[in-house]
C-alpha cells in the first residue's frame, strides 16, 4: 500500500527529545528522513535514560522511542567534505529541520539564506526554546523551564502543594506537533504555489497554546486559578471532577450529574449541593463527601456500576496495567520491531489510523552513521571516495 | 500575503475541545472552516466554563479559545432540508472532521460510506474515545478518564500522593494535533494522487503515543515508575531535576552537572553524589540538601546567578507572571480580537510562525449560526428559500 508521505525527503538536523518526535511522525506516514548526527557521539539522547535502564544492556529507551523509521549519516559537521554532502542533501531534500539554540546551524554555513541557495524550494524549519530574538534567547530551553515559565505547574495538584511539574516531556512533544503542524502546511503551499519558506518555532509559545483556555480566563478576567484543597482535578473546575481513593486502588469520576451519583452512592445528601454555584464554591467539600462513599468499595464494583448508568467513569492505571488493557490490546496500541543489537523492541503503535496509507514501522532506530555509505553511495560518491572520507575522519 | 491553506474547506461536526482546537489549527492559516452546529444550544462548550467566568458577561472563556477564525452553520441535524445543505456542502469540501460517540454521524447519514457517494476525494476524519469499536468503543471518552486509563496520572507528584492528573486538557489537546497530522498528511498525499480517505484518531492512543519513552522502559522491562518522594521532576529522572522553593518563591533546577551546583550553592558536600548511581539512587536525600541551600536567597538572586553560568534553571510563574513576562512580549505571544458581544477578547497568539504565510486571526470565534444566511447564499439558496426553512425550523 502506499504511504501518505512517500516521496517526502527530510533532512533532519535534531537531537533530543522535540525534533526527533517531529521528524518520526513523517517518517512513520513513509518519508525518508535522513538523522544527520555528530560522527562518534551522535544525537546526545543516545545517552540518556529513566531509572538507569538500557533497553538489550546498551539501547537508550529515550532515544528509541523517538528515532523509528530514520536513517543515520554521522559526519564530522565541521569538516569540508560534509559541507559538500549536505549542500548534496539539500538539493534534493523538501525539508530541513533543525533544534539547536539560536545561530548554531549559521556558524555550520546550514541556515536557512545558505540553503536556500542551493534549493529555493526548500522548507526550513528551526525551533529554539524561547525564539530566534528577544531577552531569553540565550537562555537553555529545556522541557522542565518551559512548564515553569509557562504557568502550566499552577495548575496541577493542591492548593498546599509546590508547583507541580508533569511527569513527561510535554513542552518538547507540543513542540513536535506544531513542527509537524508547520511543515505539512508549508508542504501543502508548496504543492500548490512551488514556493518554499523558513519556519519558526518555539517550545515556550507552544505551552502557553496548550493553555488557550486557561488563559482565555486568566488574560480577560485578571483571576489566576486557584489549586483545590482536595482532588478536584482542574483548578477551575467544580466537583465531582477528580480522581478518588477506592476500596482496592483509585478511580476517576469525570463531570457527572449529581442526582445520579448521589443515588449510586446511596447518598441523598449530596442532592442539597446541586447547583453549578455550590459545587464550585463547595467542591472539597463534596470531594471529600464523596470520597467518604467511594473508599467502601472496589473500583471494579464502581466503574461496572456507574459505566450501567452512563457516567463519566473510568479505572485509574498504571503502565504495566494499562499494557494489558482490553482495549489496548484490541487497538493493537503496542507494536514491536527488531534491533540490530537490542533484540525485538516494543514501543507504541502509530496513534493515526489510514484507510488507504497506513503507517508502519519499517525501520529499527538506526545506530551511529548506519546509513553512511548507503546515502553516501545514493548520492553518487564511489566506493574510494566513501573510503577516503572514512579515512580521513569526515564520516 | 498568502496564506498556507488557503483554499482548503472543511466541514466541521466536532464539539467540545478536541475537534473545535484542530480545526481552528486549520482557521489559523486560512482555510475556510464551517461550523456545523445544533441549532438552538449549538456546541456544548459554549456552555462550559472556569472559575464560573463569562468573557464579557455572557461568552465561555473555554469555546472562544478554540473557535476563531471559523464559520457558524446552526442547523436541525435531522431535517430534510439540512440533508441537502450538508450534501451541497460534501461536493465542494476537502475535509470533514467529527468527534461524536461511534455510529452518530452514520445514523444522521454522514458517515464516511454516506459521504463518499457525494465526494469520492473527501477526506474524512472521525475522532472517538477509545476507537470505533473494541470493548471500550461505548464508554464515555472524556479527558480524565484518558489520562487515568493511559498510565499518566502515576507519573506526576510524589510517591505518597495519589495519581495526580495534568491540569489541562492534554488527552484533547494531543488528539487534536493528531488530527491536524492525519488531515495534512491525507490531504498531501491527495494532492499527489487525487485519493481521499478515512481517517480514525482515538484520545487514548494518542495519550499513549504522549508516552512513548516511560513505554520504552516499562514494555521492555517490566519496570514501573515510582515517584519520588521529593520534588523530583519525572519519576524515572535524577537529582537535581525538579522545582525548588526559594527564600520568595520557586525556580526550577533541570539537568545540571553537580560540580557547578555545588560552586554556586557554596556546597562542596554535594560533589561527593556526583556519580549517575548515586543521583538517581539518592535522590531524595540530594533533592532536600539542595532544597536547604535554595531556600536561603530569593528567585532571582539564583536565577541570575545560575544563568551566567549556563545552568539549566528558570522561574516559576503564574499567568498573571507569564502574561508580564518579556519573553512573551517580545514574541507577541498573546493578541486580541473584537468580539461583537464579549468586546476585546485576548488570547495566545498562534504558535508556528511562518516567513510567506503567516497565520493570523480574522474572524472572532463565531456566535450560534452567525454565518446561516452567508452560507446558504453561497452554496445557491435563494432569499425566499432561506427565509423558508427559518420558517420551518431547520435553521
Amino acid at each position: 500500500m502506499d504511504k501518505a508521505l512517500a516521496g517526502v525527503k527530510i533532512l533532519d538536523f535534531t537531537h533530543l527529545l522535540q525534533g526527533p518526535f517531529a521528524t518520526q511522525m513523517f517518517g512513520d506516514l513513509g518519508a525518508d528522513v535522513i538523522k544527520i548526527e555528530r560522527k562518534g557521539t551522535g544525537d546526545s539522547y543516545r545517552a540518556w535514560t529513566f531509572l538507569k535502564y538500557w533497553v538489550g544492556g546498551t539501547e537508550s529507551p529515550c532515544y528509541l522511542a523517538f528515532n523509528r523509521n530514520k536513517r543515520s549519516l554521522a559526519l564530522d559537521l565541521k569538516a569540508a567534505a560534509t559541507k559538500e554532502i549536505i549542500g548534496k542533501l539539500v538539493a534534493e531534500c523538501d525539508i530541513v529541520v533543525e533544534n539547536f539554540r539560536p545561530g548554531v546551524m549559521q556558524k555550520l554555513g546550514f541556515g536557512y539564506e545558505d540553503l536556500k541557495k542551493i534549493n529555493p524550494r526548500i522548507i526550513y524549519c528551526s525551533s529554539t526554546g524561547y525564539g530566534q530574538d528577544g531577552p531569553y534567547a540565550d537562555r537553555p530551553g529545556q522541557d522542565l523551564m518551559i512548564q515553569s515559565l509557562s504557568g502550566l505547574t499552577t495548575l496541577t495538584g493542591r492548593h498546599e502543594d509546590p508547583p507541580i511539574p508533569l511527569g513527561t516531556g510535554i513542552a518538547d512533544q507540543l513542540g513536535a506537533y506544531n513542527i509537524v503542524y508547520g511543515l505539512l502546511s508549508a508542504l501543502y503551499y508548496r504543492e500548490k504555489t512551488g514556493k518554499g519558506q523558513k519556519l519558526e518555532i518555539n517550545l515556550y509559545q507552544c505551552l502557553l497554546t496548550h493553555q488557550l483556555q486557561e488563559f482565555a480566563v486568566t488574560l480577560n478576567s485578571g483571576k489566576l486559578f486557584d489549586r483545590p484543597h482536595s482532588g478536584i482535578a482542574h483548578p477551575g473546575q467544580s466537583a465531582p471532577f477528580g480522581i478518588y481513593r477506592t476500596a482496592d486502588g483509585y478511580m476517576c469520576i469525570s463531570v457527572n450529574p449529581i442526582p445520579v451519583l448521589a443515588e449510586v452512592l446511596e447518598d441523598e445528601g449530596l442532592n442539597a449541593y446541586d447547583d453549578p454555584q455550590t459545587l464550585y464554591d463547595k467542591r472539597d467539600e463534596v470531594f471529600f463527601r464523596i470520597q467518604a462513599s467511594v473508599v467502601k468499595n472496589t473500583t471494579a464494583y464502581w466503574v461496572e456500576t456507574m459505566l450501567k448508568r452512563d457516567m463519566w467513569v473510568s479505572e485509574v492505571k498504571n503502565h504495566l496495567e494499562a499494557e494489558l488493557d482490553p482495549q489496548a490490546v484490541h487497538l493493537g496500541a503496542f507494536a514491536s520491531y527488531e534491533h540490530p543489537t537490542a533484540g525485538t523492541v516494543r514501543t507504541v503503535n502509530i496513534p493515526v489510523k489510514f484507510s488507504e496509507t497506513p503507517g508502519e514501522i519499517d525501520r529499527h532506530p538506526p545506530r551511529i552513521g548506519e546509513h553512511n555509505e548507503e546515502i553516501l553511495r545514493e548520492l553518487g560518491y564511489s566506493d574510494e571516495e566513501i573510503a577516503g572520507m572514512q579515512r580521513d575522519g569526515v564520516l
